[in-house]
Parts: structure tokens; sequence; C-alpha cells
């Protein structure tokens, strides 16, 4: 087979020919950079992946991370690829130049960690949220934290993590406890409880730099009360030194997927002398958080589409090579006298495969669209512009994270069902893909955390600002795909979708607009899955439009064929997906009220 | 909390109200029994459920069954629990009396098979297996099979299989290699692997009947030359004694769940010194074999809504005890001076929970209503009445079986989903069911093959006669629910429905007809998802009208909330999952065939 987790091929035509990565090497950020660069830099992600990732996936699930004596234990190959992800530049690869990273823009970085998560989803978080929680301090730290911290982190010396959740809040940020109590030097004295800490600590960073959340004492209540610390495991001493920051590693939580990644349960303070140190000012600690908590969205749904994918090519190599029944002849019977046939020529089996491909390639396909616009947001020239390309990212965040996760659980599933009962088996990897893919609908909010984030804050926000940007984005493919015949009726579906869209916002807007804000939201999860479905088909669209354009225009790289299945995927989604939207809104506009005022003893 | 793993208020509901067994109890076979006596059996296999199989679910994953020294060895409870269900009589609840069995209706049969599945889905297959092996024996061996095999396994010191897929063969039976040699003596010799062997030996057994799906040396090719064996671990030798019959487990399949439940590897015959008795006639094992096949079909939907039911009250209980967030006010903000709010009360967590009881519930009617026309059948005063309710059983076996495998999958994914982070890790229980019911769309035919029974064999049979009945059953329950000014909307929507699968249908029958069956069955499984989404809410209308004329006529013995309860549920089927029908139907007439001659390098 020609791919064993990733199609770089396809990764390499969404960045350069769909989203057009090379109009922004232009801008001053970006202008050491050419696509040779570019390709260089992936190709050498890829290389890595194969060798120093890839090969330990299954090692990583068997062998899973353990704590023992105060201490998290991860596989030993985490040596390595830490040591070989530092060289490289990984964590700082979106970092500015002056701050030791690689200044690549975010497409590039997120292109490089989608490769690593393909081949093995148990890795990247420990580079990520290094990355992650170093940015934070670089964002909004001072001086002294940035270069007391961040250049351990850029060579993975030290890892980073993000501490949110705590037992008695989980996704309820207002009900954050840690406590930081101010002292007459520049340190606080912090006390509290963190749980579900990835990347919280192992064998091979002599130190951990969490970025907490927590309340100053005698802070407001509720998120307004919320600050953020940096509260490492060893702090400065003297003399250069380090010693012990009283965090506590109190255990780690045993997950039934992603069992080289280790999750964290952490007490800071049971001695009380565990010190934080403030990052930038006091009580604006959620607002700093979600610079990171959206930068881990979008990484999540990115995770959640590498283990899609990785599914997909395993599932897709066995259909290949498995052979199993025989075609119907035209009176329904098979012919035993011939040979078996390989599984794939069986239209379930590929139906099962093109659902998992449209998954898969639309996904990512929205992941790079929105780190376009991070990358666009970043360059503009005015500030109407940056404040467009901000906005369309707010909006799409959420669904960044949610389709790939909620769409990745189903794709991955068919990859089991390709394999029949092998698939359940530990021989063969879907089952483990499917363990590992089962976390991304939780990780970083759950998808009914993000759901109300689209339609309670994104959809409204700015009077519906970025709704109508991003309207007038996807009417911009329609008009592009309508000028190919054969593209114009799904076109003409995209846009009956985007005013089924329309009818569906301005039935729900009004019962937030009589304060009926329960009302509103009651059914925020299916109005993710119905808007979700229709951004992804844009994505086709714009997806299969530029593959048509590079076939007319004959100045590709790749054969007819991948262009060909390019435009086949997205017949396939409209198809097949597409076409459950109208369900969706029926729902939405329903006005029965099932889940509102009901009892409980209902149940 | 009311339920740790079933509700067994409902299960009687649909037993008795819904179903109406009652009406059977008149019936010659069933005289022995009434309302008390059912009662009594069902409360005691509750009971041995809560003591005997619930307390030991968990450590059935942490200690999954293993392969040592050519033997299977599982969790040391099995000896309680094989003796306990063997003194109870569980293996042949259903058969004649005078067979040594209890002679229940199919239906209780099931009903207590569901409770034992809910408490511990680990378990119930090695007595369910024993039960249809030896009842194959029974329906189609000879007196001295019945004699030599059938007592011991009805007490369960001797444990039944059924041998049907092979390495190279998979779901393919026309490619059974197993080879039967006769000999000048009443046996075979028999030689070939069978793989996937559930319940396959363990070390509370002292012998294992394995009914063997093989070829006798010369039999035609394909499905017509496949014969039915009794082949024994241990077979009968001088005075009494049994010996080694060259039946060797060659290993365990390990899986990602069901650990408890061994799947073993079996070589007949390495050792040239294997027999095996044929069963009935030479060339018609396949026959045989799908009677138990059918049951072990029904069974197997079963599980998988037992499954679901013990995950979704798992969540039910988390959901009413964890406290997060509160209820937003009329702008749309949080006071966060209230407490914290039970996660019940968000209106996305009744959603949901609502989801897994409309899921949960309408699978388990239709298998009971599966099971009464099982019953029917067997009770039948003429041959057209017996064909009717054959004709209605092998129409909805496909269907009991994987609607409940596919939703059920669903469902409990929705409990881990209700529990957040703790949804994923080990402390709690829904990880492990979500991981155990993954298998129920493979088992006994995929979800695939299931879908080509359904829309290639059973629609069409008879000309459409199975079908014809159906329809008519529905519009009983269609007439039944108008009465009703509130259920008659619903029962409009599901007269729509049908005429919609009405449209389906004529849209397809064409491509048969012309000898297209490739493009007649390539989205047979799109299919079943539209048809059983249509004959499950057909089972929920049924069970609101039942629950309105209970309370109607003030003779119910449960709280008004408990009916309400059932046509609350209907509702909610009708508007979060009948609704996706219209979208379905679109898919199966689109005439796109983008899965038919689609050249396998597109992927």
């Amino acid at each position: 087979m020609k791919h064993d987790y990733v199609d770089i091929d396809t990764l390499k035509f969404l960045v350069y020919n769909v989203h057009q990565i090379e109009d922004l090497l232009n801008k001053e950020r970006f202008s050491e950079y050419d696509k040779i660069a570019l390709d260089i830099f992936i190709d050498s992600v890829k290389t890595f992946s194969d060798t120093a990732l890839y090969p330990f996936i299954k090692e990583m699930d068997e062998k899973p991370s353990y704590f023992e004596d105060g201490k998290i234990k991860v596989h030993p190959q985490f040596e390595n690829i830490l040591k070989g992800a530092g060289e490289m530049g990984l964590v700082g690869a979106g970092y500015d130049f002056e701050d030791g990273g690689m200044q690549l823009p975010a497409t590039i970085f997120h292109a490089a960690y989608f490769i690593m998560e393909a081949a093995n989803n148990h890795v990247p978080g420990y580079l990520g949220l290094t990355a992650g929680s170093a940015n934070l301090i670089l964002s909004f730290g001072s001086r002294e934290l940035k270069d007391t911290y961040v250049p351990n982190m850029l060579d993975l010396t030290w890892g980073g993590t993000m501490c949110l959740t705590e037992p008695q809040a989980g996704s309820s940020l207002s009900d954050v406890a840690t406590m930081a109590t101010p002292t007459d030097q520049d340190f606080y004295q912090m006390k509290g409880q963190k749980i579900f800490i990835s990347a919280g600590d192992h064998q091979f960073s002599s130190n951990f730099v969490h970025l907490v959340l927590a309340r100053i004492k005698g802070a407001p209540a509720g998120t307004k009360g919320v600050s953020l610390f940096v509260v490492p495991k060893n702090r400065p001493a003297e003399n250069g030194n380090f010693i012990y920051n009283d965090a506590v590693i109190a255990g780690e939580f045993e997950k039934m997927g992603q069992k080289g990644y280790c999750t964290t349960h952490i007490v800071f303070g049971d001695n009380d002398n565990c010190r934080g140190w403030l990052v930038g000012e006091a009580n604006k600690g959620l607002s700093y958080m979600f610079q990171m908590m959206n930068e881990a969205r979008i990484a999540t749904g990115r995770m959640g589409t590498a283990i899609a994918s990785a599914a997909y090519f395993s599932s897709l190599k066995y259909a290949n090579e498995r052979p199993q029944g025989r075609k119907l002849n035209s009176s329904g019977q098979k012919n035993i006298e011939e040979e078996q046939t390989l599984i794939i020529n069986h239209p379930d089996i590929k139906r099962l495969l093109f659902i998992q491909k449209a998954i898969v390639e639309g996904s990512l396909s929205l992941l790079l669209q929105t780190s376009i616009y991070v990358d666009k947001e970043i360059t503009s020239d005015t500030d109407e512009e940056k404040e467009k390309y901000h906005l369309l990212l707010e909006l799409l965040t959420p669904i960044s994270k949610t389709y790939p996760a909620e769409q990745g659980i189903q794709s991955t599933s068919n990859a089991i069902q390709i394999l029949g009962g092998y698939g359940f088996c530990f021989d063969f990897m879907p089952q483990q893909y499917y363990r590992d893919i089962r976390i991304i609908s939780l990780y970083e909010g759950t998808t009914g955390i993000q759901s109300l984030d689209l339609l309670g804050r994104k959809i409204t926000m700015k009077n519906g600002k970025a709704l109508e940007l991003l309207v007038s984005e996807i009417q911009q493919t329609i008009t592009a795909a309508s000028t190919f015949d054969d593209l114009k009726p799904y076109a003409t579906t995209l846009l009956e979708n985007l005013g089924l869209a329309q009818q569906v916002i301005s039935k729900l807007m009004p019962h937030a607009m009589n304060g009926n804000y329960e009302r509103f939201l009651a059914d925020a999860t299916v109005f993710m899955d119905f808007f979700g479905t229709i951004v992804i088909g844009w994505q086709w669209l714009k997806t299969a439009t530029v593959a048509k354009q590079t076939m007319m225009d004959d100045d590709g790289n790749q054969p007819e064929e991948f262009y060909n299945s390019k435009i086949h995927t997205m017949q396939f989604f409209y198809t097949y997906e597409l076409i459950k939207t109208k369900g969706l809104a029926k729902t939405l506009i329903n006005d029965e009220e099932l889940t509102i005022k009901v009892s409980k003893d209902l149940f």
C-alpha cells in the first residue's frame, strides 16, 4: 500500500493548492521560507515519524505509562523522541525567531504535528503542551519568567502543562478553587488539586512548568477571579540551583486508550511550600489561558483527524489484501468456482472506506483552513483584516475541535468493521485507534461545551459578524465551483444548506432575545452536528473545485486519478453525509422542548 | 438510584402489557404457566444476576480469560455461575419438558438472558451457546447423539459451541474447508481449523460439544456441500469412558472487550484422530446451523441491548449524583453564587440520556416482539398462521441483531460522554461497556452481512409477503395510536415513513429485476439503518399507545410518571431519531452509484 498512516500527497495538495499557503510566504513574517524549504521541513517530520514514532505506537499501548513512587514512568522510547524533537525545534516551530523559534506558518506547524500524531498519537501531546505553555509565558509573562523557563522548554529538557480541571469543578471553570496566597515577595503560595493533567510528569524531563489557573485570596467569585500562574515542579533557588516546589504527582488516571500519554493528578502545596508566579495581570487568567485553550482545541481536532487517518490506512491495507466472498452475477448468485475477491471490491466495504476518506480529508482541510486564518490574522496589514480573520478563527475553532472528534469516532469504528472479527482483536491496529480516539470528544471541553461555545457565543458574536464573514467565504467557494458544470449541482446544494442554516438560526435567535437561553441552547450539540456538516461540505467543495481546476490547467504533479478521487469523495460526502442536514434542521426547529423542564424522574 | 443495570419494571411492562405474553399462556404448550410463575422465574434470574454476575463484571475485564498449556482459563467465579445456572435450568429453559427443559416461552427465555447479560455480558454466552448447540442436536440429531450429549449440556457439566468461521473464509461460508472423511463406522474423520469460537474451552466443564460445519469428502462446492457434525473435545469410548478426540485448543484471540468471554482457535484432527458424527442428513448442514444462527442473531442483539442498558444506568447514576455548572438565567448568564446543579438538569445531558433510553427500550421492545413471533409460530393452530409468524420472524431477525448493535454503540458512547473525562477512565464502567459492545456488530454476521440478508433475501422473500405482513402489523399499531389525539401526529409520521419505505423499495427493486444485484444491494447497510429506524419507531408507538391506554384504564401498577416516560421517550425518538429517515431515503434512491465500479486506486 501507498501509505501506512498518512497521505503526504493529500496533505501537500491541501496546504499548497487548496489553502494556498504560498500566498502567505510573501508576507514579511514568513519571507525566509519558500515552498522548497517547507517541503524539506514536512519531509523531515515524516522521516522522524516513520523512524521514531510509528514503530512504537503498539508498544506504548501494551506497556502504558505508569505511576510509581510518586513519579510517572513513560515508555523508554520517549528519551529518543524528546531529544530528536528538541533538536528539530518542533516545540518552537511557530515561535518568533527572536524567541528562539522557527517562525513557521501555523499551517505548517499543524501539518507537521498532524503527521506525528497519525504516526503515534500517544506522543505529540508532550511536545504540544510544552509548546502551548511556553507560548503563554512568551505572550503574557514577565521577562524573568521567559528567561527562566522558556529556553529549557524549547529543547524539551523541561516539559510544560496546562492545569485547569479540578475534581469538584470539571468543565465549570467558575468553580476553580486552587488558592494563591500573596506573599511579601514576588511569588504566591499555591494550594489546590488539579486532575486530568496530560503529560504532567515523566522520567525524561528534569523539570515541569505547570500553567495553573487559581484564585488569588479575596478574588471575586466565578471566572472573573481566576488568575494564571507558573508553578514549576522544581523552582529556582540560590546559585542557579532548582529545588522541589511541593508539587506532588498524586497518581495517574488509567485510561482505555492513549495509554502512552500520561494523565496525572497533581497536588500543589500539600506541605505549604509551593510557589507560583503570576502571569500577566491578576484575575485575567482565563482570557490568557484561552489563547492556549484555543490552540489546544485546534490541536485536539487535529489529533482526532490524525488517529482517524491512521485507522483509515490500516483498514484500507486490509481491504486491499484480504480475499473474501465473490461478486454477485446477474441472477444474484455467486459463482463458487471463482477465486474469492478482495473485500475492497465489495460496495459496502468501499462505502465504509469512502466515509473514512471523506471524514479524514474533510477534517484535515478544515483544520488547515483554520490554521490559514491564524496565519492571516498574524500577518494582516490592517486592523479590519486582522479582525476578519480573528472572527473566522473564533467561529471555526469549536467546529475544528468537534467535527473530527465526533466523526472521527465513527470513521475509526468503520475501520474495525472492515476487518470483521479481527478488528476487535489486539493483533490489528483499528481497535487501538478506536480506543485512542474516544478521548478526543472529551479533551479541552467536551462536545457539549464546544457546542455551547459555537451557538451561544460564536454565532452571535459581534451581532453575527463572524457568521456573516464565514458565509461570504463559503459563497466564494460556491461561485468558484459553479463555473464547472459537473460541480454546479453540488454548489447549489451547498447554497441550499446555507439557506437552511439561516432558517435554523432565525428560528433559534428569538429564544435568546426573549431571554430563554435554556431553550436557545438546549440542542446546541445538534446544531454543532448540523453546522459542522455544512462546513465540511464547504471544505469538500473547495477541495473538489481546486482539484478540477488543477486538472483543467494541467499544472498538478499528481496523476489524474488523484484529482478525480477528490471530486469523487466530495460527491460521496454530499450524497451520504451532507444529506443528513435536513433532518437535523427539523430537530432543531422542533418546538416540543423535550429536554427542558422535564422531571429527572422520567428516566 | 432505582437501577444498577436493568429496569425490571420496564421489562415486565413490555413483556406483559405491550407484547401481551399472557395471551399465549392459554396455549397448550405454555399451559403450566401463569403470570405469577413467570414473575417468580424472572425475579429469581434477577437475584442470581445481582449476586453471581454483576459483582464480577469489572474483575472479568481486569483479569481476562487466558490460554495456557493448551487450555483456556476463565475467571474462577465461573465455577459458581455454571453450577447455579445449571441448577436453575437456564440452558433448557425453552426446551420441551420431554427433553428435560422448562418449556418456557422464548419471550421469557430472552427476558431472563437479557437481565443476565445486562448484569455481566461476559457470562451468558457460555450458557446460550450450550443451549443453542444442544437444541441443534435435539432438533436434528439421532437418538444416540441426544442421549450421549444433551443431558450433560443441560446442567452445564459440558459446554457447547458453534464452529463456522475458518481463517481463509471469514463470513464466506461457501468456502468452508474443514473436511469430514467417511469411515466404515458411524463416525467421520475430521480435519480442519475453526477460529473465533466463543466459549470454546475452560476449566469448569469436563467436555465440550462442538457443532462443526464441514464438507464431506467429494461433496459439492459452495454451501450446498456443507454438513453439520457433532465433534466433542472428548469422545465416548468403551465402558462409558471418554477419551481425548484430537480437538486442540490452539490459542485464544485477545480482544479489546468481553475479555472474560473466551474466543478460541480450535484445530481438529491434527493427529488424524478426530471423530465427528453427522447431524441429520449430509449437505444440509447450513440449513440446520441456521436454526441456531437465527437464535444466535437474536441473542446477539439482545446482548447489545443489555450492554447498552447497563451503560445507560451507570451514566444515569452519575448524572444524578454529579454537581457541575449552573442553569442559565434570562440574561444568558450563570449565577455563580448558586450551588452547582446536578448535571442531569442540563438539557444536553438529558438529550444524551434520552437517546440511550430510546435506543435501549426500543431495542428491547423489538427483541421481545421478535420473541413473541417465535412463540406464536411454535404455538400456531394452522399452517397459515405458522407461516405468517415464521415470515415475520425471518424479516425481523437481521434488524433485531443490527439495530441494537449499531445504535447500542452510539448509546454506550453517550454514557462515556456524560461522565466527561472520567468516562474514559478505568475507574468507571462506561469505558468497559463501550469496549464490550463493539463486538456486537461483528458477531454472527457483520452488519454488512445482516443488511444483505434483510434487503437481498427477507424483503423480497415470497414475493414480498413477509414485508406485507409486517406493514399490516405496523398499520394495526398506527390505527390503535390514532384513537388518542396526542399520539395521532406520531401515528401519522409513522404512516408517512411506511410510505417512504415503500417508495425506496419500489425504486430499488427494478435493479434486482434487471439482474443488477450489485446495484440493488450496494447500499443495503444504509437500507438497514433506514428500515431499522422505522421499525423501532413502530415499537415506540406501540409502547406509547399501551402506556396511554393503561393510564386511561387506570389498570397499571406503576406510577403515572412511568407511563408518561414512555410517551415522552417516544416523542423524543420521533423528534431526534426517526427524523433521520428522509435523509437516508435520499441516499438510497440516489443514482450516482458512487461505490460501484469505482477503481480501488481512488482510495
